[in-house]
């Protein structure tokens, strides 16, 4: 625990995250554009510095935990690999474009730095308790130099693979998470107008695979396994979500997910696969866009 | 158990399901176009009969299991509420429009008769073992009089409310079902395209609201009780969507439910909404739509 | 013009087209459920019947022009085949699914009675004038049985093939129809929020391919005639495409069918034909739901 | 004609825009990562600069035409705006974001110089033939002083108003002619597969509205002018889309852009605006996203 670390973006997540180190007893040096974040830092025996430049040149590892691709890559090409002494190695925690990862980690590769992507799982609320979850790209060594200060911020640590991976596994993660928020709206919407009753119908849903069972187990039993036999097929899937867009349409109810979804699954029959597992249409759509299909080392 | 037991088709699910009440002890009177399906429940002690009128005249309650709202309309409607004595009962297990449903039950209390909707949840595999999943509309002494048949069919039953709620709360349930396989297929995709490892990337998924923990958890702490303060707001759910919508194209991983789901967000946004937490979609589609928010009583 | 002509369904498009039919001399023996229209034509010399099965049976051909699939199913099977002589022609003119004409076509080839399907084209303000356009599936020999009076009706008639061909047609013309209106919502609403003139704006789009000039003309010269070299590439269409809806989220103007159509192009990229011209949209979406691609005949 | 012109962008279009200012006796300086492509501008008697900043300081008036925002903001920005003397004029001709537009056009204003936005419409093949169609956004001085210069490149010059208003309006105009391209593609997939004559399809459609007739005629005088009584009510459009999308998805066709439409029409309906014209699907979408209505001024 001896690496000096830089942070540099004090926001909403990133102060809490940061006086969390402090608490462990990380030595710190911090810089924001809010002035007031650093100085609550600095009661939390951190040193506050005037910009990422001082950042870098008084650390060993920095931190960056910034707002978007333009700026993160601003601050770090601009002022931290140019200032931080080979051996550094520089973890940027915000969640931006791949691209942005990829390029910042091949400059601090050019310059002798190690390179960790770590974006944040899980709320603000979370990062407050110190209880985070991280999705981390880099390298085993790498790694291994940041843990220390990930387990300072939060309880679970997915070293995800390469640089680049935890960035990109963040991507896939919050691409579910927010689609279903919309999702889960179509559903309740649905369910209102349906007059049904809200506690109830939650109880039905809570145990069934409407709660995504289908990801946690079916999906690594049957098509992740190559197993597309059908348990549930496609054919009767698409008969199902035909019902329930033609019963939303008469009474009114707008369902732009689900009827993305039922085109998707108009193609899977037009290709003459609506006899197999619906968990197949992820077979589908690489297909057609010429992806490996996922499988699961047996 | 004095009732006789009506059942008419003998499909996939409706064989195993007749052939556990044999199993329980109820005396059934079995229908099916398919001959050989009537022969199978002969030999478990049901009595076969030649059509569904047939069925009708010799029971105190009639089940039907069949593929469509057509055809389960012409049955009722044809042979089994003309032919069913006063105070009998019609339990339609079909999956099927709300408005055939409601049109049989209409019919039935027309005749005297009682009516349920039941249609079925979980697999064949469960109807097999005598573990489905039922979803039950009807009044409080007619599901007090199927209720014993559903236990020999199936370990759970939800009593959805009247006439009509089975079948709709049903539709609710797989709309969810259906349109997470290929949800979860866009995800699986684009993990792919990623080069991501899929071991870990299910297993960092399987941690976090990916799995729609937010139906589970989050949606009844925040929304549904009125609460709408960001744990995680809608403008920072849009800008990660469209971070992620921008990365997929760029790779050629075609999106449609992400692509639907974004411009849902989008529409939350014109109307100045994007501060509230992103559990307040559903808010935005019923106002949207003139739909009733959904909050659970306190 | 000796045909004795019957005529169901005198609603806002029916009535219009039975009494330009009087006014060219044909005689009519009609029927509508609302009395009050079928008093109205009686004014014009047309004779009122009680039910389909008095003037099918008054009638050497009869035209049905009514609101939906189950209603004109209905008159046509259960009222009009059964009672109309063998040799008579029954024409549809309603706006149904292609199951129900087929269907229909069926049962009256069964009787030994022609059919022709003959949806109605334009608006009511063109049936009032006499203006109407048909699109009409039948035989040669049917179709120039009705011609007459068609022509009675409307000022163009195309004749799309066999029995089932008008009906078909109707729905891709309407098709398009439709979705323009919405296409051009989603247009309109982003020129309004970016703060741009209406009347130029629409002064540039009526000059440009925005009103479909690809449809008139450049299908036609490339991709229809086996042509897929870029005048424009699906590439470059897929850049402006990404710039526009990156514009149009940064402005909060959803725009859903664009996003599905982006999502579209992707496909196309992710196959590798990128660099086709972007008329070939059609062929990536015929070989992926195995349709045959469309070419003009040299 | 006594401006002396910089070009920088020999590209596809860029080069033979350039041709075309010299056969009209512009004298120009020019510019080109492609070396090939200046050397042939140096043939028309065009004068070759080593780089960007070398154009800006020989030329009066800068014109650009580049692949991107980035490029574009990155050539203006660092090389045209620091090294064009005072009373100089920047025009770019790139297809761009409306941000990078409005950037430039500030920075231009700051340093005293002009701007004008003017990307370009219509192929390479019009360019090539000084056929091009210009939207351009600027003062009316900088209009006029650029007008010459856009007449020898095209033949169709639409001012759309202030700086900016090109970018825009080419966003408006490409989002329609792109989207096209993929409608079109669903309605002849559809037609295909119903198996319509593709010859006669075409001549039928060509007669009707699906050559989006509304954007030319019945907008303007409908919704646009404030009446929206139906001539067609978005019920029936929603009756038709509805039969279309069943008829399709029986018979494999997938449609995403009809699926999202529908989805659209229903919100409409769900707001009781189900008995308006079609043509006010704009208003419907204009006021679920607190934009202004469009209105003609009369």
């Amino acid at each position: 625990m001896s690496d000096v670390v830089g942070f540099i973006g004090l926001g909403r997540m990133g102060k809490s995250m940061a006086i969390n180190m402090t608490r462990k007893g990380f030595r710190l040096v911090v810089h924001d554009v809010n002035r007031a974040a650093v100085d609550e830092l600095e009661k939390h025996q951190a040193r506050g510095a005037a910009d990422a430049a001082e950042v870098a040149k008084a650390s060993d590892v920095v931190i960056t935990c910034l707002p978007n691709s333009a700026i993160v890559s601003g601050v770090v090409g601009g002022a931290v690999v140019p200032n931080l002494k080979s051996g550094g190695l520089v973890m940027d925690m915000s969640t931006i474009s791949p691209e942005t990862t990829d390029a910042m980690a091949a400059a601090a590769k050019a310059a002798g730095l190690g390179f960790v992507d770590a974006p944040i799982g899980r709320l603000a609320s979370h990062a407050d308790a110190g209880q985070s979850l991280f999705m981390v790209g880099g390298s085993e060594a790498d790694f291994a130099r940041v843990k220390p200060m990930l387990e300072a911020m939060g309880t679970t640590i997915h070293h995800c693979g390469p640089v680049g991976t935890g960035t990109r596994t963040k991507l896939v993660n919050n691409f579910l998470a927010v689609c279903l928020a919309q999702l889960n709206g179509e559903a309740l919407a649905l369910a209102q107008r349906f007059g049904l009753d809200l506690e109830k119908t939650l109880e039905v849903l809570h145990g069934t695979t409407a709660t995504n069972g289908q990801l946690k187990l079916n999906l690594q039993t049957k098509v992740l396994m190559g197993d597309t036999e059908p348990g549930f097929a496609i054919d009767l899937a698409h008969k199902d979500l035909t019902l329930i867009l033609e019963a939303a349409n008469a009474q009114r109810v707008p369902l732009q997910m689900g009827a993305a979804a039922r085109e998707a699954l108009s193609f899977a029959r037009a290709q003459g696969r609506g006899g197999k597992d619906f968990s197949s249409l992820v077979d589908v759509l690489c297909d057609m866009a010429g992806i490996e299909k996922p499988r699961l080392k047996k």
